[in-house]
């Protein structure tokens, strides 16, 4: 389309922590991107409402600078724009525009690519256009890539994946500290590894949106956000981790999908690992994805969550994407997503999947409670595995554990809803699955 | 190029375990594969010496076989084949001839690659046809999608990998039973995890070939193959897992690639890895590849090595590559390196980087070893880390370990060969670099 063009040209929206990693890396790793790609790249324009106050890296000085976003889109040198501001505000105005004027777009915008990939992805389908967002998801990890071309010729079968960099940051702390949830949560806001709202990240709201992005990748189906099962980690305390332990088990707050002939079961939730799984070696601010293939069987794919550099070598990687794609006349774009075209999202029905549970009690101490839960266990058809304790410290705020054989959602729930109602329960039991081999 | 084509049509060559797994897998993964193309991808022709003979896949009975791979290349309905002949004889001509003919070219070869890769490369450049290489390495594993595309905006620094399958079978099985080599050896033979021959992989000759193919991809060089440093993992033996349990580390045959500002140093080795590595987790015929980027820190891919499905799949996948290259009109086709042009290859001197190694001895018994010993280390400038002894069970056969402080190759071999002169020794020192911090 643009073949003849003897460099690409680039222009980055959103001079955050992620757009002045981009940049950083453009300027620095020029050299060798130009080998790469075979022409140069070079950056067009920058924007960014404090452009002009803020301190950018070396190297930045004699670049165009604008705080409007509209002179980048309409900007005739602009090969591919960059939009990194975040958000399904503006963010979704830049994409629109820049597609309209012919401009190849690249994204890190999770949020807006959970709710309107589709819609978008169809615009640049119709401008003829790449649009590219594997900085959407594990800035650090090359997952778009692997799921869109590396195994595209896989049948994905299941995906387990570690999405959520501050909450395993302050799982993992927790876990080798054994220190409860407020005093790491207020510690990694202390470090910035966690906002003052920190809802998004604990809540599983942030994971949530990338395990939609990554299921529409794997699966090819549109997933409505909202539609996803989460729970977040807030409830989960120090004694859960010395319990884990005790079952050779960690906990992490796990995104899951997994397909059966009845449909795409997917959730968000703190779950346990056994420590023999590869997943539960990823501490700290990391992120994983486990892959299971009907024909490739497993893979794992790890690294940084997050972080200006990691980030913007996934935002540069699909400029290069981009710009391979420009140098071509392709009339075919690569969709973003494996799949040129995604299906609707067919719900695999809670009652079809089962899998062992962790129930976690805290309780005023009294006779007979074991044989109060274990019968409402048994009148939800629900095989009781073990029963465990920790010495006791404090009769009448009594933590012990119960896990279950495998059992539905439903079922659990429905028992779990009948313990509430015994008013020696100081608070509703806590559940996490115990993830199995897929 | 064939923007109009209403379906991808396939000719595979060689139908070994590869080929028979890539037959499944495009016969039975049919329906989703076309709706990650756009098009239906067919198998139009099958060629092996055995085809007529030999047990195929459910669903090739209707398709064209032959004998002769002539058939598959001059066949005007295939637009890709796919060498799954393996070896660097037919091999080659099959390539060559399906790009003078015009097709897109698959290939599983890594010694074909490895040795001729780039004169390859440049042939399907001159032709316009793609040609793509995924599974001539670590087939579960798309390390070359991630290198060309994932994360081509950075700049890799360095990359260790386990890259053969039957020397990590071998080591895990050492290590978990306690066994020696040539047991566990015979076993993995009667298994049919080695081969009858088993010296390209229990020599190292398989990892190194493929160390080439992966220091191309990521360094933009052209490596010859003979000039990487190989060592295979005969001499591992039980004790040597003692010692590194004692050391709280493992054994594994490790494929190594750092690059400084003094050049590229590349070497497969037995290497001592902390068990806390990542790396270290990989256990029987698992792969895995470790790569530290300039900008994107670590990152980690871990898969199955090899196998006829998972190696199908990446066969598979670089089909679905070319298919979309061939769907668009692509002038610059995109290079199965990350770079487009390789240079030469400017290797490291190996006085340019220090390590620490583990040193084990077996002798007989006498006073004053390890004065001699440390004299010698002395004066090639080595110092003493640690000396380790297991409990004594044979005076006249005693083995222990010296693990000395970061030095270079040469330092080790000068102290090694001077050590070897000394009468007690029963055989010349086992070498083996310990895997710091890259």
């Amino acid at each position: 389309m643009i073949a003849d063009m003897d460099s690409l040209k680039v222009g980055l929206v959103g001079l955050g922590n992620v757009g002045c990693g981009t940049l950083q890396i453009l300027i620095e790793n020029k050299e060798q991107l130009a080998h790469k790609l075979g022409i140069p790249v070079e950056v067009a324009m920058l924007c960014s409402r404090s452009v002009h106050s803020r301190k950018l890296p070396a190297g930045a000085e004699s670049i165009a600078k604008t705080t409007d976003w509209r002179d980048v889109v309409s900007n005739p040198e602009v090969d591919v724009v960059a939009e990194l501001v975040g958000g399904t505000g503006a963010a979704s105005d830049v994409i629109e525009a820049a597609l309209a004027n012919g401009k190849a777009v690249v994204t890190a915008n999770k949020e807006l690519m959970a709710k309107r990939g589709v819609e978008l992805w169809q615009k640049a389908s119709e401008a003829g256009r790449p649009l590219a967002m594997e900085a959407s998801v594990a800035g650090g990890i090359p997952i778009h890539t692997v799921l869109r071309e590396g195994i595209v010729g896989d049948r994905i079968e299941a995906m387990a994946g570690i999405l959520n960099g501050t909450c395993n940051f302050i799982l993992t702390e927790m876990e080798k500290a054994g220190r409860g949830f407020d005093e790491v949560l207020a510690e990694a806001q202390k470090l910035g590894y966690a906002e003052a709202d920190p809802s998004a990240d604990v809540d599983g709201y942030d994971a949530r949106s990338k395990l939609a992005i990554l299921a529409a990748l794997a699966f090819g189906c549109r997933v409505p956000v909202e539609d996803i099962y989460v729970e977040g980690i807030r409830r989960v305390s120090d004694v859960d981790f010395s319990y884990a332990a005790q079952l050779r088990h960690t906990i992490r707050l796990l995104c899951v999908a997994r397909l059966s002939s009845e449909g795409l079961a997917l959730s968000v939730r703190p779950t346990l690992l056994p420590k023999s799984a590869i997943l539960a070696s990823v501490s700290g601010s990391y992120n994983a994805i486990w892959v299971k293939g009907a024909y490739g069987s497993d893979s794992f794919y790890y690294g940084r969550g997050a972080g200006p550099l990691p980030t913007g070598v996934a935002v540069v990687s699909d400029i290069i994407h981009a710009g391979r794609e420009l140098l071509s006349c392709r009339q075919n774009r690569v969709s973003p997503y494996s799949f040129r075209q995604l299906s609707a999202y067919r719900p695999a029905p809670p009652e079809s999947f089962k899998q062992p549970y962790y129930l976690r009690f805290r309780v005023e101490n009294r006779f007979g409670i074991i044989a109060d839960l274990a019968t409402i266990l048994r009148d939800h058809g629900i095989g009781i595995d073990a029963v465990g304790q920790l010495p006791i410290s404090n009769w009448r705020d009594l933590p012990f554990v119960i896990t279950v054989e495998a059992a539905t959602h439903g079922q659990v729930q429905g028992a779990v809803e009948t313990m509430s109602r015994l008013e020696y329960l100081i608070e509703p039991p806590l559940v996490m699955p115990m993830l199995a081999e897929f």
